[in-house]
């Protein structure tokens, strides 16, 4: 199948087709979404602001260039030049298999055809193709643009091929690809939700909960544990010592008793409608979807930063992205032989939620810990890495003047800039300088003597001659720099 | 029913029984909890050092002085004195009727009697008890100690004040009782679980996706965004600009289709339990349970943290908690009219095991977050608390000179003095110097400028008088001592 994607055509663009629509443009794809709602260009570019406004929270890594995203009015204007077809129209068996047999017929044969279809069989989808092995289910999430599950399932007569080359380009779109092993109604994700939805809606019909309380049992429960580990892994880990087996042997009669009404669907007449619309709307109080939508993409980026801090779940995912993009930018690297006639640029991060105090902003010590991890990038920039360390030699910091200028919010992007005040043969003087990376407005500065110490011995020791040729060269590239402000100072009262 | 909880009885210190141990030491609370485990006190430590470990990073707001912990052999020494009785023993009915029954004789009608039972119908909890009234279920989840949510339900014979007192006490833990409105089996986060379970069982069973497959399904999809909506709002969302009708409307005929195998709940025979336990072992790989709790932990303080930041979910109950924390946290750590002939002495702590570096010593910035919570105390303690700070006023650090003398390792106790150097109607000049409790080695001081702000005007502005008169009266007390070593100083190699 084709390997490299650059346009991708959306059969369909409500929102689930328009998150598609967001989430390539994002990944620097031109794309191409067909819908005949006379609004869909409107409401493609809403989700496409949702879209851009959480990826610039999300992440600080070098993002292409935005593809273009364009609204047509067949299905044969999406597919014809389209790399990758994606079908994202509403669950009917019938038309999606008349619509895809279209798309089919104009498309060449090596172009992959994704379904978004929340439980209908590939074997089925792909019954009225010239091409069947083409045929994919590519099951994502709402919203498209963050959530990074995609479900990849085959049909009967679908080719190896093409699973994994879709699994390949939702990879490459940050997400991550569950390859079922097994066609069955429903998938795998949509089976649990769908579990959990009819025992929901018999608490709802039977006045046990309501449905802001039982999104709250959820929410404030278990549904914190199912963000990270799932649902076997926690019940492993419940069983304590004696692990799993011992957990069954606990929870396994429970299985006997009267904990659900899932032995029987309640009927959806207009009564139960009614009810679970009205309480809809008071959960929602005054908030619109938009302020819905915006809501519940700051707390997934918040869920995914917070998870990418342990590199672990959908954390790992969102890591294993952002490295890729840093290295396909081929980011020119500080390098000690280029341009020193500025201050260094070594280390950017972000305000993370762990960061902040009960004001919002960036609590004190954590200015430190930036300045800190700049400084660990500059030695390891001058050759003073993991491995030198190791073999008993470092520098340590032995004072440090902090000047606090400027409150800082959690989430925003700061950098810092480095420059070499002064080195001798234990010595390293800087001054480091924070700033915020979206304004410019200098935040803190830091100061600093390093002392180059031999740690067996724990005293003060030159540095190895090859570390000091390097800060030499950097203190006498910056000795034609302006000293910085703010540095030098005492701190006094001026009396 | 008992307004004021200082001790608190345990029956049973299993997994849940351990976390509640560990939640109401952290707060202040003592505790007895009984268990006839040989290894109980072992397994209760065990479980007490992740929680330290867990909120030593979830929160940096005040926490009152930890609890005893006390494992006792009978129900009556753990019920005997406690102001607040809470039960976790094993899910068999018989056994904690009789045990509450036990613990009925002994505590007197105004203390609270809660049980952690999963989904055991507190009207039949309750039926063995001389006084009923004050018996209500307060069903947790695990970890206790970091999860918020407790179901709060009573029976059949509960009084409403047991259910309110109980509320309150799970409330000043940091927690979110959600009250029901019905007594029903399994309440109501069971049964959504236990909906889920059993279609995942089905999945195992039917070899549609492994253990590791269906937490995937979870952790990569749905589980990201019912850790803070759940599920109704989101499929509200999910809906669009037409809201839920439209959702249900569009997705309700998914009830008649065979997407779920919940009308029957598998046997769960000695293959399945095999395979359920092969796979189980299979995706925690070779880490073992405690390896797999701190990484669960640490993904929850991450999650709530990341929530917190949104001020929403979770994250609003935890900042709602710390807060409270703050606004608590006692004023007079020091006699201001006291002895002043010495630097005060106004903070302690010790190094904690997310402090180190791979060398195993504190990491540069905790050293200026000792130092700030130090001024954070001597800011309180001349009045400078919550209330000045909330109504507009406050102290900000805008210069730190800080000197690393020492290296010091995971575990060590540390003190801080503080002198005050300097005063003036909006500035207070101060001097801290850290030490090592045990020997009182010297390990780094901080010399500091605090700026008195005026917070909505974001400019410099003079302290109010009576903070002003007790500032002065500790620099005019100190103006008699040493000028410390090393303070004044400004950073240079000294060419």
């Amino acid at each position: 199948m084709r390997a490299e994607i650059k346009t991708v055509g959306l059969l369909g663009g409500g929102v689930i087709g328009a998150g598609w629509a967001a989430r390539c443009a994002l990944n620097g794809h031109d794309v191409a979404v067909c819908d005949l709602d006379p609004e869909a260009e409107r409401k493609v570019g809403e989700v496409m602001t949702n879209a851009r406004r959480a990826w610039s929270r999300l992440t600080l890594a070098p993002l292409p260039a935005a593809g273009s995203i364009r609204v047509v009015k067949t299905i044969e204007a999406a597919a014809e030049g389209a790399d990758f077809i994606q079908e994202s129209l509403p669950e009917q068996e019938a038309l999606k298999i008349s619509l895809l047999a279209r798309a089919d017929k104009v498309a060449p044969p090596d172009v992959v055809i994704a379904s978004s279809t929340s439980g209908l069989l590939p074997s089925r989808l792909q019954s009225g193709l010239a091409h069947p092995e083409r045929l994919v289910v590519g099951h994502p999430f709402n919203p498209v643009y963050l959530m990074p599950l995609v479900e990849v399932c085959g049909g009967a007569r679908t080719g190896d091929a093409a699973k994994q080359s879709a699994a390949a380009f939702y990879r490459s779109l940050g997400m991550h690809p569950l390859l079922l092993r097994k066609e069955v109604d429903g998938f795998v994700a949509d089976r649990l939700m769908e579990a959990l939805w009819r025992e929901a809606l018999w608490l709802i019909k039977d006045d046990v909960a309501t449905a802001a309380e039982i999104d709250d049992a959820v929410r404030f429960g278990p549904g914190l544990r199912w963000a990270f580990m799932g649902t076997l892994l926690i019940y492993r880990i419940a069983g304590g010592e004696p692990g799993m087996r011992h957990f069954m042997a606990q929870f396994g009669p429970a299985l006997k008793w009267p904990w659900t009404k899932l032995m029987d669907v309640p009927e959806l007449d207009d009564a139960l409608l009614d009810k679970i619309v009205a309480q809809s709307d008071a959960q929602a109080g005054s908030a619109s979807i938009r302020e819905l939508e915006r809501l519940r993409d700051d707390c997934l980026v918040a869920i995914l930063q917070g998870l990418r801090s342990r590199d672990y779940a959908a954390g790992a995912v969102l890591d294993r992205f952002e490295k890729g993009l840093w290295a396909s930018a081929h980011r020119a690297e500080f390098d000690i032989d280029g341009d020193l006639s500025k201050p260094l640029r070594l280390y950017e991060t972000r305000v993370e939620p762990g960061w902040v105090d009960f004001n919002g902003h960036m609590t004190e010590s954590r200015y430190l810990q930036v300045f800190g991890d700049t400084t660990d990038a500059l030695l390891r920039a001058i050759g003073a890495d993991h491995a030198y360390h190791s073999a008993g030699h470092y520098y340590y910091t032995v004072e440090t003047h902090l000047r606090h200028l400027r409150e800082v919010e959690g989430g925003t992007p700061l950098h810092v800039t480095t420059q070499i005040l002064g080195v001798d043969d234990k010595r390293i003087h800087l001054f480091h300088a924070l700033y915020r990376s979206d304004n410019g407005t200098l935040l803190a500065t830091a100061e600093q003597m390093q002392l180059h110490v031999d740690m067996r011995a724990s005293r003060a020791y030159p540095a190895a001659p090859e570390i000091l040729a390097r800060a030499q060269r950097l203190a006498s590239a910056h000795r034609a720099l302006e000293r910085p402000a703010g540095s030098g100072r005492a701190i006094s009262l001026g009396r």
